[in-house]
């Protein structure tokens, strides 16, 4: 058969072609020459399959999409703390090119505004790279998270650069409070470099899925940014990414989001997909209108909001409570998170002391988190205490300490692997 | 055994419970009067177990943690739309009482700070309600939230009242502006008697629950508000909760959080757990010195930070292709969430046109969401029409239509009883 | 013949008339329903004159016109020091209703706005003052201000306390920041009486020319505040009279006045002229349309405006240097202010030692300031011990010590007299 | 005699020279290095005398003192409408650098806060001027204003220029509003050379003076700016020139001023003082402590306060209502304002209509006012309505139109010459 996802990706481009409202920006010469009419959508899932729809081939500068990328970037090259001096995480509530600073420190409130990622242009690579050489290793950057080399519009670069007084003016402004090192002009000129980089939605959709797989590529598997880093910026991109209008996006759309002039719009749901849509019309905000129309369709239509919670976790637990040979079973269900080891630990308590066996499968538990291996190692060490043996099942051969008798698991793996065949 | 979770909680409150820093609120008499020392952890589960350690039994009145389920009931009373028409969601960077209006419509920026909460309070129920019954009503509602009557301090409440200047203002501004209905005095009193409610940190963690659950109270299986009105609630206490630390809580905590003045705080990881703490001590947003502490350690040891994105969900679907009598198998595991229908999709798009059967088992999945469904339902169309016959295998009995013999599925459904008897 | 001064007034009114641009105020019940065609001017001299035009008999309620005047009130009762500490006088750039506090000191930016003229009501009379006996007071002192009693027009007052919300906010705003003495609603009462005193023009051009004549009513002669105390009205109407229009206004119009939402408009030239308007509709800052091209005309037409600089005073000394009898003479002409006393102290210094006698000769001298009499008198010093005798000659007998000879003084006298009987 | 009016500066002087309160502005590196100590006054008279006191030889960069006379220039060569269009004038409340920008318009609040001036300086000259021609012509046009050719501080300036990031950002936001023509860059190095004009106290006193005599300097006799001109840049410097200190300085001391972080101080009272002071050392405001101090004092003993009403001109007319030969006289005394010329005709309307002569005596009206010329004429056409013969005395030949028989006047003049001999 013939997969339905890419037809509902057209369906929903369908659905807001009609839209013609908004204007393409008009404040970059170059921008305001664009072709308001392309329209694409693309979807990239955890494990880097790529859907889309429309104009797909088409490319567009990135402008403010590269922010939370650029963002990860210096994070990634001099950690939260030391850019947390430089730039706040607050939601200014106001304009994309307001001059948003901290009233006590002088930082820009955020950076996902402006000022706030022009100053975080300065901190990516050494503090004393050349300018040049500093725009050459964010282009890399923007490459690592889209999982292919990217290219600057070189004449939308020259043309924004040429009309950038707001910008030099928050340049100037960081230089004045002693935030920004080196000089404004250049890390404005930096800056729009940044801006000019050419992607198409499907580099939009990698990229964000980057973010939400805890900074790992989906398409090259690499680790582009720790998973720290790729979870603050998610953060910031929730608080701040769609400007003055963030409580309303995180309220009715959900999905954590980025915006860019030329009329680029990324999205994530952590753990769950990548989203990009192209559309230059833009509405009042600064935001695509048709690709906010097609995130609002999205989030409806595809249960993909953040806040949309999972039943309770009835089945976290598998309901058999003894294996097959008789001995006490408590097979986990599902990613080893708090709640599915807090559960655990209920069954453990439920246990009486005693020597019978327990055994303890994790063959259906996808991933170990470290929360959860701590919570289960210290109840498997008190239902030894307890005098139980404890029989740990893990085909995937992840568990970090050995504690049964090597044939005993073998018994029972091979007897899993007989009801799992 | 005995579970280490208490342990957990108490080894926290014994981490946080040296820190004296903060002061307790002194701009309502009575509450400067408060004991600074009482300490208290409570944390709820999905299926409604409460854990808690140090002074549990301690009560505390609310304050402006009453605002997101007071909130909750405007929406649930009146809908979206009206409430929307008299308060926003946006994130003001302001103190809890600024006068935070939108400065086109002259609304409150957000239900989350004084103003907004002040104009939410009238929005409770029928608008020509006499005070005291919408103030009845509003207590009520707390209650069923925390699954239990809830009563009013009334030393707190008239002290309040009689200092309660400021809080006249805003409403009188609200009033001015044509957004308040009713008398803004009586707006006041009745936000007031609110503020007042009394309750512990095990009543925190089971309303914060209550919102993490689609709306669901889980002690008393209760819908107290339907599931769209929790996940509004949850958004706009993501950006708005934290008043001007929002930003930053978000980034470092990760859990959506409200506080109060009275030094109660509570979070919400939605579908994972509530979270309640108490200890009156502030610091200089008006959040509770060591309840910030504690949930900074509870996000950190517990992983408890809703951008941490699960791994890539390698094990959505079973590994293994063929059923035991060697029909094709596509094994569902999980919820059935757009990624994993995704995933379930492409499985079915592997399959070539043909006559032979497609088992499609749906044992292990805890939860049908609507998209999953419509999802999985459009791909079982498409194999059938490509010449499969599709056994579906779902003991819980909530397939939506039969596509299958009946005898055929029995066998089948016999067949897997077997293999996870 | 008859004055046409009477004649100019009529003349900038019919030239005004035809403006019908503007609406009544209409955030008070009773002001939406007044007729907006009456149109009134007046103008009162420094001795008491006063000219009208118009519908001079036409009543109106004073509304903010009251503001310098209750100022001047409690300025006159508790001083600048005390009202300093509650209120400061700062232009806000903001319009009349705004919340314009000082952030430090949380005390209104300036009287002239509602939030500091509600402070200010409340700082007439002792501070234990009923309401109600207060605003007698007030009453009573804007009487003094216009010469005789003035009454309150209940139904605009009681209208206008009725849907007072927005100045309720203010008032407890003031409060909460520990600014307001006693009682916020009670404080808006009384303030709302206030405004709600009627007056002409005539009564405006009275009032405004008691400030512009040092306190001293030009009808009643009685010194309604002291000097001190109508110079600072006057600065601070100056820079905040006309709330976020005062520099344009003082640059082009050059008449420091104040408005009200009932159609008047006051100005002051001090020691020149006080003014008086009264046409309803209002601009978009709540001035009067025809007030306001009715002062642009009277400071264009009549040179009225604060900054026109009189000419260097050649004849600020009388051009014979030698009295018939050939004696010295330094004969002052004007009032002895720093400028000509300076120059009668360049004449002095001309003069070369020896015995001659020297007459100076004040018969032209109207007002003697302070200043000069201090240094005329140092120079009068240093001529006597340069060798001079000094005749003084002062018809008026205001000179503070005699210096010469009573029978010389009184030939000199008889000299004078004669050449000017 | 020596006139004492050297030792009352030298007595401020000294008053105030232990006051070692603030400290010497450090944000230009070269100003920092400036030694605190020096302190001088000097004061100009509306005839061009100048008194100085202290180190009155110093000179020092004029910084914002080049403020109000760069803004006449400005005037001077484009007209108050076409520079309104780019400078608003309303105080804007805040410090020196802010960003004060009108919220509808963008341009800046007014031309004494930096971001306005450095928009002003390029409204100086044809706009199409190079950037250094155009800083040569501002430089001449300083010197107009102080009498002589002044130098410019190339080490201040260069220093200054280096570290202007915040005035670089203050012209690239006007510019990017559309408000400021040519290059930011360039607008801000002239600017910047404006600000490094040297100076001594005797300049700002002689360069105050000519703003307050009309525009014409009193040492040169040259009009340097139209008397409108220079009453627009009074009226600013009343509201504006003294930042957000402007109500209080206006209240206390009354003196419409100007401020420079060099140290400076200027002061102008229309038609009676300018005055200069410098003593490096500021106050949190950015104004020299003594200097602010000094003025205060030159206010209070000096009875400089532009509030001041003059007493009511009770002899504004002489006294006497009869020439010796019997004829009605009315003798006027003072500038021919618009009250004397309203008095005047009130004398002239107690005048019964008849054949006898009326004698008008302007021997001691020192200035001709057009609004007075007007009047009296009007006046004067009307006692010859009713009959009367006029007859006007004049010896200074100033007026207009002859109504009166030669000899009839020469007589008239010989018997006053007399008079006055």
């Amino acid at each position: 058969m013939r997969s339905p996802v890419p037809e509902y990706l057209q369906e929903i481009l369908d659905a807001c072609a009609g839209n013609d409202a908004g204007a393409v920006a008009d404040y970059i010469p170059e921008l305001a020459a664009a072709d308001p009419e392309p329209f694409a959508l693309a979807m990239c899932t955890p494990d880097g399959t790529v859907y889309s729809a429309g104009d797909a081939a088409r490319r567009f500068t990135l402008q403010s999409l590269s922010k939370p990328f650029v963002y990860a970037l210096a994070l990634r090259d001099h950690g939260a703390e030391r850019v947390e001096e430089a730039v706040d995480m607050e939601p200014s509530g106001d304009a994309f090119n307001e001059i948003s600073l901290d009233p006590g420190t002088g930082r820009p409130e955020n950076p996902m505004i402006n000022i706030g990622a022009i100053t975080t242009h300065t901190l990516v690579g050494d503090p004393d790279l050349p300018g040049p050489e500093r725009a050459e290793r964010i282009i890399a950057g923007l490459g690592e998270f889209a999982g292919r080399d990217l290219e600057v519009d070189d004449a939308v670069r020259s043309s924004e650069l040429a009309t950038s007084w707001r910008n030099q003016a928050l340049a100037n402004l960081v230089k004045a409070n002693g935030i920004l090192r080196g000089d404004p002009y250049e890390a404005v000129a930096g800056y729009t470099r940044q801006c000019a980089v050419l992607a198409d939605v499907r580099d939009l959709a990698v990229m964000a899925m980057t973010l939400g797989s805890g900074g790992v590529n989906p398409l090259t598997g690499r680790q582009v940014v720790p998973e720290p880093v790729a979870r603050q910026v998610l953060a910031v991109m929730t608080t701040c990414g769609m400007y003055d209008a963030a409580g309303d996006w995180l309220t009715t759309v959900g999905i954590p989001a980025k915006s860019g002039v030329s009329g680029g719009l990324l999205g994530v749901l952590p753990g769950q997909v990548g989203l990009g849509a192209y559309s230059p019309r833009l509405d009042a905000f600064g935001h695509s209108v048709r690709g906010v129309e097609a995130f609002e369709r999205l989030s409806e239509d595809m249960g993909l909001h953040i806040m949309r919670a999972p039943a309770p976790s009835i089945d976290m637990i598998g309901r058999r409570s003894r294996t097959r040979d008789g001995r006490r079973l408590v097979a986990l269900q599902g990613a080893l998170t708090f709640p599915v080891a807090e559960m655990a630990l209920r069954h453990f308590e439920a246990i009486e002391p005693g020597d019978d066996d327990v055994v303890v499968d994790f063959t259906l538990v996808p991933r170990m988190a470290d929360v959860g291996v701590r919570m289960i190692g210290e109840g498997l060490e008190r239902l030894s205490a307890d005098g139980h043996d404890v029989i740990l099942v893990d085909p995937h051969g992840r568990i970090p300490h050995a504690v049964t008798e090597e044939d005993y698991i073998a018994r029972v793996v091979d007897e899993q692997a007989e009801l799992r065949r």
